[in-house]
């Protein structure tokens, strides 16, 4: 608190990591969510609601263990130990306990909601955050993994437009297959997806290095190896070759490196249905690739695991992604239930949108400002406000303190509102209204000299009968957008 | 936990107070509020979202005093004394006083989220809920409460329809006349107010007895007395003897009542400009009564104070309610700032439609659901379901393990899907698919004897042409929504 500040006053601050999310991020955001919501409702999604607020160990398990760090502990009266969720998986593996005679089993759910994690804040990454999460639950056939893909395309096509993403989908029962193919024990799998998930930061050298006798960074650091033998990684390095842009040949090279692999032909053929039903739905390889290095954290997940990525826009990274996991419940019940879902990056994907120019920023709902000089003219400004509202253009009635018409149209350029109404005695009189099309007047005032000449050509500004009113602005703001999209 | 229950599992629970929405109260709740979202969006309010965790003094003020014991509070890694908020104006309020340099004014946003009480929970009162708010921030012209009004009045006509409620309003001014009028100390209000707040619970004999010498109720206790005189008493009721259905009664009632009454002339006119640019706007007497009896907390609000009852469900109370508060940054700023709003209460309101039948429940999005019983078919269901989601259709493919018929059919009972789509070798053979529609076919059941002439007529079943699915289910579809209206 600064030194002048009165002592008796509360300093309007955040935590750190927490952010308000201004009218223009919110409009992005429903807009965004909205379009998720409509393709995963038209394939018979349900959505569910649970509390922010849970038990610790229903957050954390028994054990206590996972991630207890970055939990935001919560206190109620009577003093038991709660915590904000930290994803919508645990809730949803609760929900599923919790009812499980009632619900419908499968039970496909989605769920929008904040989580929170009390990580270390960066440029970002915040302390609450929106997921978009997505589920299928009690269902082992891969025509669920299937379905959460298409849904991913469906809504990636509907966010960015078809031909500007790309689901990059692969398996862990195929990882499997590989630890089987290059003689890796079980135990050693997680040492050895995480060396691999490195590819892409450290290079094919270090990588073998490190399966292999270690190696010295630059920083002079030595990097342990995992003492595998030579053969084992060229095992390994034949099958980070299996790549095409084309899912068929993917297939093919990996059914023929992994000749004589045991359990290979039936884990493979998992993938190829899942790649065949795309196809049969028209997800092309344009759309849907199958990309063998795709990892996820793969310790969760037990069988078809997705990722997409924005074409024009990939240091934005996965957008989106989920796999198959049976260990949902077994917390709570101990037993294995089959599940495949998925997760947005609410914030991450509005980032690139953005980036990308596909989501116009809007800081207002508003498409017209009706503006009152006159407060005599109240009822004039009230009846056109709402002569427009109920014809279903969204209009906003100046309600501030400022009198002067410059003050108020600069009102509605700091609100983004794209349409004025000027309405005084004069035009009262004469039974007209001016409207502004701020746009216009915005790209004209560069080009005039002086403000005389200025005032002399009133850019954008047009005045119509006053019983054409609805009709002119329908008119105004169609002009607006066909300049808009030219 | 039970004594059965495996000590290394985590028994499936929520706090008390706490609940989960299922897919069926999130599909009216998500109707509701879209519903409520576009009439204050035709309006140009924006949307706002603020975190859910505020520090504590942000919540409660410097002096720490108010409603802290129903605050959840909540720990960061920092060990800062943080807490979930218990309501949207004070986070609103932070805002305009954190950006107060950026934000337009005027500011005029909604919010919709969950606010968390750690109140003694009870038969429906829930420690966390949903509140809507909105509030137009730095208008100080009653043309803004007019707006609140109106724009409560569209949304209870969106959802209850127009004659089945009514906005009631007044003003914390005119009841500051009053107190001038029975020559009652301003330092006297809150007492007074609180006794008369009682007036529909206890009867106009009690309350008369309480604001003078005090009485003894029932059980025999002592109800303390306020003093007033007889003559002070007699101009209260005759205060609250003002009430008539037409508001230009009220207000000449009120006019004359209050003659020679300093400042009363003023006040009165404020209340009669709302009626009047209500009238104008088609706001008449049957949506919008001026009642001097109404409270709402008064001590808070500084003027013009609205809200909402459902004609036929007056037991769920006021489902939407406001007013006019200039205290709202004072905490942060020291300051006034004119601020006028409401918010609706989205449980109870959403308890009310369901009451009155105006609210379907749903539990499912899916209008169709693809039944899969030969596995064998599994790409031809896959290209139905797409062919009808493509078509606008919700359709789910049913994807559990379930291979009877029945039980698939069972599913989409539970899940309340009104068309089934059957398909085996016999309809594939044929060229044809087999619709069924629940509802008929729950009410056929209904009527025949036996299984057998059950199976027979096969109730609500049809086979159409394979090439002409999605206009046949296009049909029942609006056979169902017609059966369903009449």
């Amino acid at each position: 608190m600064s030194e002048e500040t009165n002592p008796g006053l509360v300093e309007p601050r955040l935590s750190r990591g927490l952010r308000d999310l201004m009218p223009e991020q919110m409009l992005a955001r429903q807009w965004m969510i909205d379009q998720v919501r409509k393709v995963y409702e038209g394939y018979g999604f349900v959505p569910l609601s649970t509390p922010a607020v849970e038990y610790l160990d229903v957050l954390t398990g028994s054990a206590g263990q996972e991630a207890q760090s970055s939990i935001f502990t919560v206190a109620n009266p009577e003093g038991e130990r709660l915590g904000l969720r930290f994803d919508l998986t645990v809730p949803l593996a609760r929900v599923i306990a919790q009812y499980r005679a009632e619900l419908p089993r499968p039970f496909r759910r989605y769920q929008v909601a904040p989580v929170w994690r009390a990580d270390k804040p960066a440029p970002g990454r915040f302390r609450e955050f929106t997921q978009f999460d997505l589920d299928s639950v009690g269902v082992p056939s891969e025509v669920a993994d299937t379905e959460v893909i298409a849904g991913m395309c469906d809504t990636l096509a509907a966010l960015v437009g078809e031909g500007a993403f790309l689901v990059r989908f692969s398996s862990r029962a195929v990882l499997n297959l590989l630890l089987r193919f290059a003689g890796i024990a079980g135990e050693r799998a997680t040492d050895v997806f995480r060396v691999l998930d490195k590819l892409d930061k450290v290079g094919a050298e270090k990588v073998r290095l490190e399966l292999t006798s270690g190696y010295f960074d630059e920083s002079g650091d030595r990097i342990q190896g995992l003492g595998l033998a030579s053969s084992q990684v060229d095992r390994i390095e034949a099958f980070l070759a299996v790549r095409s842009p084309l899912r068929a040949e993917v297939l093919d090279q990996l059914r023929e490196l992994f000749t004589g692999v045991e359990g290979a032909a039936e884990e493979i053929e998992v993938v190829a249905r899942i790649s065949r039903h795309l196809a049969a739905l028209g997800y092309g390889d344009e759309q849907v690739a199958l990309d063998l290095s795709i990892a996820r954290g793969l310790a969760y997940y037990t069988g078809p695991v997705f990722e997409a990525v924005l074409q024009d826009a990939p240091q934005f990274g996965s957008v989106f992604g989920g796999g198959r996991y049976d260990g949902l419940v077994m917390r709570f019940l101990g037993e294995a239930v089959p599940a495949t879902g998925a997760s947005m990056g609410v914030d991450r994907l509005l980032a690139a949108l953005v980036h990308l120019g596909r989501l116009k920023l809007r800081r207002s709902t508003a498409e017209v400002l009706v503006t009152a000089m006159d407060p005599g003219l109240t009822d004039e400004y009230l009846a056109m406000t709402f002569e427009l509202r109920r014809s279903g253009i969204p209009t906003e009635l100046y309600l501030g303190e400022a009198r002067s018409p410059g003050k108020q149209v600069k009102y509605a350029d700091q609100c983004g509102v794209p349409v004025v109404l000027l309405y005084g005695s004069n035009e009262a009189e004469r039974g007209v209204v001016t409207l502004k099309d701020m746009e216009v007047g915005r790209r004209k005032a560069q080009k005039v000299e002086s403000r005389a000449e200025w005032l002399e050509a009133r850019p954008g500004q047009r005045e119509v009968p006053r019983r054409e009113l609805v009709a002119a602005v329908r008119q105004m703001l169609a002009d607006i957008a066909r300049t808009a999209d030219g």
